[in-house]
């Protein structure tokens, strides 16, 4: 069987980055046959996999300086028969990548919003006039750059390399702690992502709506948790686009979801939540493990 | 004295719109003069306001469909002087702008990727295979269009009016319910947004971060409302950009800084959190009511 990987392109970008470390271990570690495929958008990387068409999608989920990465989450919300597997924590070192001889003949500066934001201060300081636009990926404009020698486009070392670019500043992003945690997901049906040797994993992934806007309609769901001693390592509101100020609540907990305590905690949460929806239990690995792990 | 309002620009955008009919109600009402200053980007027009070039600033902090503006919130966390003085509430209806003879031949969309997002449904189904094209703001491309007979532009009715352009398709938002709010924000001695008749303001807006990630960090901040029979209508995390899993915390809670219960509140969380600033607190219009009071 040879697993197929969706992930947002085209080649070159973060996520395929992840992807294609995660496939390596995959085939090292279990001697997997795999394939990278390639989608335009979040969105349909996810909805591949729900469809069938990929077993396996490896999705950005939050970065520690823009925050979440809110496609993913409402599509994990929307499609329901998705779980994660893996989470992955990667360094991020955004480059500039032109074919202008020097930084001062730059004009434009084209980049995913998300990488443009991460880099604000590096370009308000030494582009403060160039024009910034935002694009679909960080490697989809990297094309234009050998026509257009005024311009450049931040992205990754290796996605110069890939594309026989020169780079032109390396390190740009404002703070060097830049990194972004990646979920590798698939149907509930598959755990082919899980670590085989470990029996517990160390977070847990939900999301849910409370009945009514009323004081305390939060608090009580997190009580829960607190009491029980189950720490939250994130919570996240999104619109549930029905009206103005009405909220779906994405939490990670340090909790398996088989332990006794989260059990109780998901069995209590039923009384204080509309809609819950679980998108499972699984561990977190930086980058750096698998690589190790292919490399050993 | 000319009050000076920054909103993002070109002129056109929807944050014009409403600083527009912001700036027509303080005309009629307080008999002021308002000149309107559009910047390019959201940080620039709030940056605007506390470097003292314009006196208020008319933001978006969240959409209904999108959520969070997470460059709004972002940039008043950083800037620290900056105090909401009112927030409004403007249905949007977005309009698919363009040149060509029918939709069948559109085969580039440009817009901000908030409005491309709100537009995803109404996209997949009727133009699955045209390319999206981010923007700086729902204006910025319209003026490529004239040039450019294949491409389309989602913005609103009266940027159609303003660039004198053709309306394709109107109302193409994939939910009716869009609405996005504004905070009119300036510096903190000036108060000039508040409606003089109103004693007390309905909302307060603060932020704040945690001292330790350990259970139960964020419940006992939330507890505090919860006790005092304070609604909190929204809250979101933010990284605080110095290391993945740590957060600021943005509330807006229904009640004015100035009640006794909001002072206890306000004392209380200082025994919970490591940095605490308060926002301001306003009132919450529907745009409608600004028109009702320039029209009657």
């Amino acid at each position: 069987m040879t697993l197929s990987i969706a992930h947002l392109g085209p080649p070159g970008t973060y996520a395929e980055q992840a992807a294609l470390l995660y496939v390596n271990w995959l085939t090292k570690i279990k001697g997997l046959e795999t394939i990278l495929c390639p989608y335009p958008s979040i969105a349909q990387t996810l909805r591949a996999v729900a469809q069938g068409a990929a077993q396996l999608a490896v999705v950005p989920v939050e970065n520690s300086i823009e925050g979440s990465v809110t496609m993913t989450v409402d599509t994990l919300w929307q499609l329901d028969t998705l779980q994660i597997q893996l989470a992955l924590v990667m360094p991020i070192v955004h480059t500039l990548i032109s074919c202008a001889q020097s930084v001062k003949t730059i004009k434009t500066v084209y980049s995913h919003p998300q990488a443009l934001a991460q880099c604000q201060g590096w370009l308000e300081r030494f582009l403060p006039s160039v024009q910034l636009i935002p694009t679909n990926s960080t490697t989809e404009p990297l094309q234009r750059l050998e026509q257009e020698i005024t311009a450049g486009v931040i992205s990754s070392q290796r996605a110069a390399q890939l594309y026989n670019l020169p780079i032109l500043v390396n390190g740009i992003n404002d703070y060097p702690e830049n990194c972004t945690r990646f979920w590798v997901v698939s149907q509930d049906n598959l755990s082919v992502g899980n670590q085989p040797s470990v029996t517990k994993n160390s977070h847990t992934s939900l999301a849910f709506s409370v009945p009514a806007n009323v004081p305390g309609a939060l608090v009580k769901p997190l009580q829960i948790f607190a009491r029980l001693g189950i720490n939250l390592s994130r919570i996240e509101s999104r619109p549930t686009k029905r009206s103005l100020g009405e909220y779906l609540f994405f939490i990670d907990v340090e909790a398996d979801a088989r332990e006794a305590q989260m059990q109780s905690a998901l069995q209590q949460l039923t009384a204080y939540t509309e809609i819950l929806k679980i998108f499972g239990s699984y561990n977190v690995l930086p980058i750096s493990a698998l690589e190790e792990g292919i490399s050993s």
